[in-house]
């Protein structure tokens, strides 16, 4: 189960602690284990602050240690033992640790040994699995020979042959067992991969994705911001990030119309009757936010999602065979009661604005549907320049935890299946991942910087059409019970901005840029000139990606050097910047200055210039 | 203070609980108090059963015992005295009122008398005043000569002369004091006026509204529903209702947004010590919505207004000079807890969509921002149809409730009255009606039954830039003051919808009508040329008043009669119906069915008389 590079990570974690250990004898230990790309141990370092400038030092211990080409040997040991080795030691957390351990559970240690002394350098209560031998194990080879930190010469020679591709990367405060009324320890991260490119790799993602930073760019380009007095997680959006949630909602919203689509709307509050009937209480209902009226003691619940709201609507009138399929769309905000985690970002938020839609169908117009919405992901995720995408098929198994009709289930995963073939989607298949209520199809795109995200989302329901009684009257006016679709494109606005600003550095398409064009003049000569180019680009509308689309300009006539204007208007990724000077005004000019080029436009063609650019941008 | 009309319905009322107290001598009176149009008393008529059927046979009553011409005659009376009267005549509720009141108050009783025969026939706790005689006030003589109501020939013979223009309309339950732990009461409501041309004119619009009730057309034009697992003041907008809610806040959003205003956006919930810094909680705090998270036990509030959340983003990054003023605007949703009693309507909702827009400008910039948002009210107004605007100019008074430098508040009003006469505004000024935090502008309009309705507002805000600290450089490096300007344009917009609904009655303007167009086939020969109908249509846009607005329309294809689907269309106010038969087939042309008459155009030119129907609309 536990690939070899977790193996190898989770020993280094050890290794780590052995390494704390030979330079600060008193040091009491948490946990710690294996994570994504990396480790991390949880360290009381008593009254000795230990800090990002003390990584060098440890790391250093930590090569020699390898070099030593120690093992790891497991051993068991009785109950009684164990707390007597933690208590002997003044492990306190190990305590803890192994009292709330069951009775008869196996208790084992790990020793790392120094097998030619035979020293052991670390014991740690631990359940493993590690590698044996820090010398032999492939995954503990690197490719490269070039030894990594440390100056201590020596030690670089004998880690050549054995070094585990690593870094420790950083310190960070962290509560045992992430509660916050108790001690806090000191965290130490590190990131490990089977060879030295692989770390090199990640190293340079990791630097790229710094600059890209969303929260970083969120705040120099204005896109959004956040106030203590509103709370962490609760982003208020300033114009300019307004054009971007605006631009891309009606992307989504646009593309959808087109396909039968028809907007609702539905109020952010409901009575928790709601979710009582549709089922999400009894799952989901300890983490509603719940909603209280002081007039008369009423309770309410923030919606965390649409679509019982949408069974609504359309459970208000009586249904014909001849209106379905029914579509209803709504970019509309949904509240989730996240923990206030990641602050400063949109990556986790709790106002989370879904471009949610619900399909109401007939069992056989499950497939027509579905390829649809299929085809509706790929047009938008090809628009934002994310067209590498993978999709996820996620079908039943034999558990009994599914509800709805097993032959429905058979069917709708057929009719998935075949729309993904007939889409021709890069899928794969996951019997066991469905949703409770039905099979669903997850997609995943690759940003520019090769990392993945989950973003859009359709799932078949056969149960929320069961408790809200739906129905139509079909040809033999019989009633029949619709399939409920379950449909996001862009997911949460925030969230896919998070991914989006990140995917672009912060340098978005014409068509969706807040601003996209900045005029810059070179003196006051000018103005009269600039009146004439600001009264051209009035005029403008793009078409694509989204119709009607009004070119957002600004001027800067300031008497700032032309050098500095340049410089804020980089600054601020404007993708076009019009620069202008008297010589421009007496050709009817404009100098126009693009992210990778320069060149010169006449007045008269410059509509159809940046028609053009969009459209360029838009083939790709 | 109280005008003679009021006096009378205030009479009303005590003649009504005499009528009733000789038809059902053991019941319980609570109170009885004019309203707007008329009055009503809240009785106790204990095991019986009260209903709409008996109320003839209690007008009937009223109308004899005002052809008595009796007399109301006020006398004082101790504590005591009140009180036994109350106990030794059984009127419970009259005791607990007497109980309450304060120990040094003059208590007074009026006794409705006949004048001849000296006999009282109903006594009543009561501050009054009322009209001393039913036979001599001018409000009680009828201008009609025509007797209302009754049928006993003596009595419409002396009623003839002296008869208040009244109706008895409706029973109704109510909570004794509005506290629905108490008992209920009965309440008999009537309508009352000087003149009979007053009370038929009344009744004849009473009669209109009824028709108009936008809950009654916004189901029959399935515009918005209800659900009780959702909850009351909670309306869920179907797609027909969604275009109207989007329509008219795009008109508002574009006339904001060619006025300078940006698109921001906010979420719906925030800590509250936001509204602790405003202000808004020492005064509103109990009101609030309170948010509770299940997860870690914080506390927000659902933002009943905007302004804090707009002051946030102003405060986001330092500001200069060069920028102001800064306009915001967001259409966004707001939650009031109002209490649950006008269910299923638009008027009273608990989840308000504010079209809201916040101005931050210098002090001089007042007047011309003022003018704008002025013209953008008249404007819209004109547009929809509701061009009839008055405007209440509200200052302050001397009294010390104001906050903010007097001479500013001066300043300000100044400058608003300013913009109000250079906008040619039918305007009022009134004393002592400004908010606490600055002087304002109220619009009210008048509807096509001639009911005025308060809706866009213009506020002057002192306060909340102080509170809140916010500022920008001048000219002189200097930090200084922004001023900030509160403005709604159609106010909430479910509350400007139930207006808007029964101002139309549900025959909408083409260019916010959800279905605008229907095609019609008078059997299926045409269906391949209502394809190419359509596909015209699919072509056209209206740019008024809403730009790139495409048409929206329907077909009717089925095989019922064209009678029918005509009957179909009208019920549904579709403004615009294409009538297809195979003649119109062979000559290319189509009969357009509007509300009030029929033509034959080609199809050809067809857009241009769609075009034109909507500009001739506009132009009213």
């Amino acid at each position: 189960m536990c690939k070899e590079v977790e193996k190898m990570r989770h020993t280094l974690s050890h290794v780590l602690a052995a390494a704390v250990k030979e330079l600060y004898p008193t040091t009491t230990f948490g946990i710690g284990p294996a994570i994504d790309n990396g480790f991390y141990y949880d360290i009381d370092f008593g009254d000795v602050k230990v800090s990002d400038a003390d990584l060098a030092k440890i790391e250093k211990k930590m090569r020699g240690i390898i070099a030593r080409k120690c093992v790891m040997e497991r051993r068991e040991a009785s109950r009684e033992e164990a707390l007597k080795w933690a208590r002997d030691n003044n492990q306190k957390y190990k305590v803890e640790l192994i009292e709330e351990l069951p009775k008869d559970a196996t208790i084992t240690f790990y020793d790392l040994k120094d097998p030619r002394s035979g020293e052991v350098l670390f014991t740690d209560l631990c359940k493993g699995p590690h590698i044996d031998d820090l010398s032999k194990v492939e995954a503990f080879r690197t490719a490269s020979s070039a030894a990594v930190g440390g100056s201590n010469k020596d030690a670089s020679a004998l880690v050549a042959h054995a070094s585990p591709a690593f870094q420790l990367q950083r310190v960070a405060g962290a509560y045992w067992r992430g509660d916050e009324k108790r001690e806090m320890l000191t965290r130490i991260y590190g990131v490990a991969f089977e060879t030295q490119e692989e770390l090199d790799e990640f190293l340079k993602r990791q630097e790229e994705a710094k600059k890209r930073d969303h929260r970083k760019l969120g705040k120099e380009l204005d896109l959004f911001c956040f106030s203590d007095l509103v709370g962490a997680g609760l982003p208020l959006f300033t114009p300019r990030g307004t054009v971007l949630r605006e631009e891309l909602s009606e992307l989504s919203l646009g593309l959808r119309g087109k396909a039968g689509f028809k907007k609702v709307w539905t109020p952010h509050i409901t009575k928790v009757d709601l979710y009582k009937a549709s089922g999400h209480y009894a799952k989901f209902g300890d983490e509603l936010f719940m909603v209280h009226s002081q007039v008369n003691g009423e309770e309410f619940a923030l919606k965390p999602m649409n679509c019982p709201h949408h069974a609504q609507i359309f459970a208000s009138r009586p249904r014909t065979y001849k209106e379905m399929p029914v579509r209803y769309m709504e970019a509309t905000t949904d509240y989730r009661d996240e923990k206030t985690g990641e602050l400063g970002g949109l990556s986790r938020v709790r106002s989370l604005t879904q471009d949610d839609s619900h399909v109401f169908c007939r069992k056989d117009q499950i497939k027509e549907e579905i390829q649809t919405l299929v085809s509706i992901v790929r047009r938008l995720y090809t628009t934002v320049g994310m067209n590498k995408l993978r999709a996820r098929l996620s079908y039943r198994d034999d558990s009994d935890k599914y509800l709805g009709d097993p032959a429905l289930w058979e069917m709708a995963q057929k009719q998935i299946k075949e729309a993904a073939i007939e889409n021709g989607l890069d899928y794969f298949e996951q019997e066991g991942e469905a949703a409770f209520y039905g099979p669903k199809i997850d997609f995943m795109a690759e940003d520019a910087i090769g990392r993945e995200h989950q973003v859009a989302t359709v799932q078949l329901d056969f149960v929320q059409p069961e408790r809200f009684e739906l129905e139509f009257v079909n040809e033999k006016g019989e009633k029949e019970r619709p399939v409920m679709i379950h449909h996001a494109t862009l997911g949460s606005i925030e969230r896919f901005l998070s991914v989006f600003v990140e995917h672009t550095g912060g340098w978005f398409p014409l068509w969706c840029a807040p601003e996209q064009v900045r005029i810059l003049t070179v003196n006051d000569q000018v103005d009269d000139y600039v009146q004439e180019i600001a009264e051209v680009l009035s005029g403008v509308e793009l078409e694509e990606p989204v119709r009607h689309n009004a070119l957002r300009f600004e001027q800067d006539l300031s008497n700032d050097s032309l050098g500095k204007k340049i410089r804020r208007a980089t600054e601020m990724k404007i993708p076009v910047v019009l620069i202008v000077g008297p010589k421009d005004a007496s050709e009817k000019a404009v100098s126009v200055r693009l992210r990778d080029k320069e060149e010169k436009v006449k007045l008269d063609e410059l509509v159809e210039y940046l028609q053009k650019l969009n459209e360029d941008e838009l083939q790709g």
